[in-house]
């Protein structure tokens, strides 16, 4: 699915600019300094809209957890499907978005947890915010759906999906995504 | 699991630390520089050993993939069970390694293909070779103990296998480990 395009200087296209190069490069090579030259616009310009690095890095992620709900989950809410029909569609939708490379790194939060796990502060503590909801909201369209079990089928779901995308990014293999499908084709209700 | 104590300053010594290093501070951070000052070594003599980072980088993960064949696949060849138990055993101990945590920073090939996922060359086609690795013996294990689809198995458990060791990383909660055992126990022969 290719961005939408913002005007340019705004925080909102900065942002955009942010997400994708913190998907390659990681959210520790983000700096200030590598985002202006990116976009051409100067480093003063961008310490108004955030004042550190840090700050920059959590706007970033902010914005990726905007992007992920406005890509995956409002669409599905948009429609009329309910219960099995809307996990099913969330499902389709998540590896939709995955497998079409919306990150030209692959998917975001894989990335940023890996890269800040290890690393307690405010930025791994977002990380966390934006992983733990998407596995609730995974967690209550499984118990709508009437699932035995939410929790396990959630963690199930997200692991099949996050397996695929690790598989893509690594050996550039859509056959993953298959295999993610057909696994999650035996789980769903 | 304790890592055994290596004469300091030999090759096996070095890429011990080094292992470890990487795991919580990504391969990327990995200089020859950074691991001598931390070993309390010279650079000289650590340039000795490997002629540039990436060498040490590479002579790293070919450790790593060494130290989880001597944890993992070796005591399961030494042992006399063969089919679905060997399968289920490989698996186990697969799961006991990532909980172990022995490697302080969690699954070292997890932490490295999504740090080198990006960046083609040497270092992520060694990457590439271990975890495929991987792939094909839990193939040729589930091939053995009978799975109707060995390819589509060996996907599933690794997935569900990495999907704890994500959680279990970013949230620091074991709990992901026993979903991931639910999820392998019914999809075991």
């Amino acid at each position: 699915m290719a961005t939408k395009t913002k005007p340019p200087g705004t925080r909102e296209a900065i942002l955009e600019r942010a997400v994708d190069l913190a998907s390659t490069e990681g959210l520790e090579g983000l700096t200030i300094g590598r985002l202006a030259s990116d976009m051409g616009l100067s480093k003063s310009g961008l310490f108004g809209h955030f004042g550190s690095k840090e700050e920059l890095q959590i706007a970033t992620i902010e914005h990726a957890a905007r992007r992920f709900v406005g890509e995956v989950v409002e669409p599905v809410y948009r429609s009329t499907v309910e219960g099995p029909e809307r996990l099913r569609a969330l499902v389709d939708r998540y590896l939709d978005h995955l497998e079409g490379e919306v990150f030209p790194g692959g998917c975001f939060w894989a990335a940023a947890s890996a890269e800040f796990d290890g690393r307690p502060g405010p930025v791994r503590d977002r990380v966390r915010d934006g992983t733990a909801a998407w596995l609730a909201e995974l967690e209550r369209q499984a118990d709508a759906a009437g699932a035995e079990d939410p929790h396990q089928l959630a963690f199930e779901l997200h692991a099949l999906a996050a397996g695929a995308n690790q598989r893509f990014q690594l050996f550039g293999d859509r056959e993953a995504f298959d295999q993610a499908r057909r696994g999650i084709a035996r789980l769903l209700p």
